[in-house]
């Protein structure tokens, strides 16, 4: 009997579980069940659209067997990226909120220390799991205490430089700990690189393929090594049924079991029991399916990773005809790149995100994910720029945080001809505070030659890009998420580079904004005469003669960022009057100097004072005669 | 007849070699005297103190082998870090200009692109060879080129976890290049890490540590795999003579060849040879001596990493008595610990850089280094932090660009206890663009709650280091490069937090400065009445109080940074008080914003304009009565 043809039961045994307490009152047979309910529920949780799924279902039947066998909170279950831990916070008395996950006042989409206590880390970006479970287990035995540290992390994470190099330390240290590699052969796009091959090369049985019959056959084949393991695991020989001769985990001193079946909830059951007692640090690979139960997202992972709204019964969805941000530079790039030769693009494990599949389609031979590791996507374009090319790096806005010392160190001392697509940069909403992208003006214009541009649209993005190819030195171009217009192929405006542009004139107060706060300035002053609204499109360099020129005819400025106030647009502008020695009142608007929790793009902004309502609110402050109600 | 019997030759065959192109006139035969030549030169070159010599004398042979073999500067030789690549300078043209090595206007101490066509990157931090040579192997596949690609990393650089995930891509992409493994056991300080443990298991014949007639030994050990080597180079067996069953290299897809003496010139010349016709990624693993050649060195290299001045034939050296900021942190951490059971000092592998050697050993179990890998340091520090201790991250200021997320998404947003301890803040001098720690004020200040502060001393840095010990949230305490006060053990100073401090009255023009700023300041004001001087000792926050009062009062104020002055202190003073609307002439001194090479802390502050002369410029400028002269 599969499972399939289990009668359905009249009352959910997930309705009783509102804890990890009420789940150890379950019986082991009938945890298939209740991830089964789980899994149901994430679907329909996630029909609505924007939320993380196909991880979400991957990981459930691990994470109701972690949760079975540790006792969280004392016990510490961290989640690499956090955003598959939905049968987590389901598990931890989150249930009744999820249809608040990602919403504002509502649940993170991702694992959050001051949302629940049992939340171990705060995270969102990737491969952070095993450095703050190394600190933990380090803590636990300087403090003398006596619990277990166990971290989820998949193995796309796993390629990132950071999960590398805290797992040389682990095998250093030898702390008590256990990692769980969730293997679904897939980040969020494909994965790549050698460690991916590695970890294929480790499924020497790959059961969950098999059809029917294979939590059978999955039974047998773990149960044996089983029968002898405690003996076995506590010998010299430090793995239990993988030959040493293909596994780097043992090699550094971390001691390796699997693969295992990752959605046989009994044995992971069996296993976690065994293995938590075991000394040292412990690697269970389980192997997972991403979109586990669920036939269309199984089929295609990649689509329903964070898909739209859809049916549950059917898959179906509404595709998203909006042209995003990402799509014109997609376009933009795969059209310059016939023109250019030298046109190269690289991706830290973000093609989908980043507008790339047609690129990488059309121009195979110039395109490289290199996994997740951003330090790695900016300094292999460096090295791209000294042998002649015209890197272009694809990256987040809150990803670049960290190739900050990579920009520096090794793009910009030697002022190399590399472009940085940023995208998602400003608010992102949703994701919240480890995802948005406010941070950027302010580090980047701290690092010497490092030109910064913020296109108000696709035909600027493209005058940009070109520009960026046929100019030397790096050169940011920042842009948000969201949508933008499509421009017909062959647009290629020339930039006059370093200006800013008046988009409306008035001179009592001049606004100076760039990208998504030109589009809230425009918006608030267009019925205001005296207010004239400058497109800011430079950060770095200013286009000084403007701003001497405003500043000496305004009574007052206005400027508007989608950055923190700190050290960014505005601050540039008040460095140069400075210098300059000009006075002219200056009001500076932006994010405010504490991080934005999760919420839309237009709330936070709202909160945050920059929108076209807040923009109004400053200029009647400022004196300007400002119509109520528009 | 060893090399020491020969009788010394009147001519050096080093005084004919002054580029790639006359190496090769020698034959096989005369490049062990021409190494030995180069390495006696090294070590005249570095007695002058200050010079990395180690390191340097270490991979000369190497140096040696692979400019006899490839055509620099069409083939593209990589150092990692740069500190070993003395050999490279003086066959590549540098010879005559040794002595300005680290010098104003000389030689860099590291590799420079700007420097010599010869140089293929410029570098200075670890680990980012493999990502360039990534980028290079591919540029050069992308427009047709045919060149080769080699870089040379150290077994404590291939730790770090940018050069780990350059691996993972590059095994995957399987682009031709020559990764040689230069290992000697150790980095600067002891080589920590599983990577560490798992690369001595590969050496399974120490020939180089076997005294008289290893070289003949060794020849012989490696003869005879080579015999055979083109036939099993190019079979399926991606081997030489290592066993597949400990190496990770293989199971990434990165031929493995080694482990080879390092040492031996003629023997690598004939390997790379036959290595650099074969397609796709190897990794030649060669065995080296730090110190090579200098018995004194030999034994102890981690002093001779980078020696101060001593007598090239004895060793001699003067042992210096200076305190520096880094023994005032390691003594006061080290105090500290005693106090506090939740004290933990981690380091990214500069335990003597960093003062920690005493804290090492007085608190073993309260220690750790994570080897080269800054952003673990950081992370797991959140983990501790998130589990009860209050961990100290003791870093140089250069390095922690490289974990700028780390603070930011692990540390930052839950508001973790994580003291930050950074070291070599400001201009450090010798080692110029690559490690001026001139960017920390301006990235940290941009980061949500974390707090900055300077101290004047060692008895501020008692102070800030035990409050940060008492109170909630990061906090960074920079302090420069360079000597200070002893101070008393038991010397805890209760510190007003984000107070600032007047050490000199004077309403007319203020300054207000911090750290090594504020002694210049103290410095250029001492003789004028007028000028008031504010130890402006936390940039974050501000002392907001004080800074408005001044703002009231004075007629012009003075900020000085050892900092760029791009959204550094004085930004954060224009900030404040733009918000505030006041307006009081400001004059921002600081590091002009673009990269500062190498000579002294003195001479490039004094081009800066923030010392004491500058300043008292600046004040003569704003109407101050200056006398002349002093």
């Amino acid at each position: 009997m599969t499972s399939s043809d289990l009668v359905p039961v009249p009352q959910r045994l997930l309705d009783a579980v509102n804890s990890p307490d009420d789940l150890k009152t379950l019986k082991r047979e009938q945890l298939p069940q209740l991830a089964q309910e789980l899994r149901d529920e994430i679907v329909r949780v996630c029909s609505v659209g924007g939320l993380h799924l196909a991880s979400s279902l991957g990981a459930t039947d691990v994470i109701v067997a972690l949760h079975y066998v540790l006792q969280s909170p004392r016990d510490r279950i961290l989640f690499d990226v956090g955003h598959q831990a939905y049968a987590h916070k389901m598990l931890t008395g989150r249930r009744e909120q999820m249809a608040t996950v990602k919403k504002e006042g509502g649940l993170s989409g991702f694992t959050k220390v001051s949302e629940s206590p049992h939340d171990a880390i705060t995270v969102g970006h990737a491969s952070t799991s095993l450095a703050n479970a190394l600190g933990m287990a380090m803590a636990r035995d300087a403090l003398g205490q006596d619990y277990h540290v166990a971290a989820v992390i998949g193995d796309g994470s796993l390629t990132g430089g950071m999960a590398l190099a805290a797992l040389n330390t682990i095998g250093d240290t030898q702390r008590k700990m256990l990692i769980i590699l969730n293997d679904n052969e897939m980040s969020i796009s494909e994965n790549v690189g050698a460690m991916n091959k590695f970890m294929r090369g480790l499924q020497v049985q790959k059961w969950f393929q098999e059809g029917e019959g294979a939590g059978k056959k999955a039974m047998q084949a773990v149960s044996r090594p089983l029968a002898n393991f405690m003996s076995r695991a506590k010998s010299s020989t430090r793995h239990f049924f993988d030959p040493a001769s293909v596994n780097p985990f043992a090699t550094m001193g971390v001691r390796y079991v699997g693969p295992v079946d990752g959605h046989n909830v009994q044995e992971l059951v069996w296993l976690l029991e065994r293995l938590v007692e075991l000394d040292g640090p412990t690697i269970l690979h389980v192997v997972t399916k991403k979109g586990k139960g669920l036939s269309y997202a199984e089929a295609d992972p990649i689509y329903w990773h964070g898909p739209g709204k859809f049916d549950p019964e059917t898959g179906d969805f509404v595709p998203s005809n909006a042209y995003s941000w990402s799509n014109a530079f997609g376009d933009a790039v795969t059209e310059l790149a016939k023109l250019d030769p030298r046109t190269f693009v690289i991706t830290p494990a973000m093609r989908e995100g980043s507008g790339l599949v047609g690129y990488s389609k059309a121009h195979p031979h110039r395109y490289l994910d290199v996994g997740i590791a951003e330090e790695v996507a900016v300094t292999a374009a460096a090295g791209m720029a000294l042998q002649g090319l015209r890197p272009v790096v694809a990256i987040y806005s809150t990803f670049l945080q960290r190739a900050y010392d990579q920009v520096l160190h090794d793009v910009a001392i030697e002022h190399l001809n590399v472009t940085f697509a940023i995208d998602r940069a400003g608010i992102v909403g949703a994701d919240g505070a480890t995802h948005n992208g406010v941070f950027d003006l302010s580090f980047l214009r701290s690092i010497p030659g490092v030109r910064i541009g913020l296109p108000k649209d696709a035909t600027e993005l493209r005058g940009m890009l070109k520009y960026a190819q046929e100019h030397s030195g790096p050169f940011a171009i920042r842009y948000p998420r969201g949508t933008t217009e499509r421009v017909p192929e062959g647009t290629w405006p020339t930039l006059a580079w370093g200006t800013w542009e008046r988009v409306k004139s008035g001179d009592d107060v001049v606004i100076l904004a760039g990208g998504k706060g030109l589009e809230y300035a425009q918006k608030a002053a267009a019925d205001l005469p005296g207010v004239g609204v400058v497109n800011a499109r430079f950060v770095k360099p200013l286009d000084d003669a403007m701003l001497r020129e405003i500043a000496g005819s305004a009574r007052a400025i206005v400027t508007v960022e989608d950055n923190t106030v700190v050290g960014g647009f505005g601050s540039a502008v008040l460095e140069a009057l400075n210098a300059w020695g000009l006075t002219v009142p200056v009001r500076v608007l932006g994010i405010p100097d504490e991080f934005q929790e999760h919420a839309t793009v237009d709330s936070v902004h709202a909160r945050a004072g920059i929108d076209a309502p807040a923009i109004r609110t400053v200029l009647a402050e400022l004196g300007v005669d400002v119509p109520l109600g528009v």
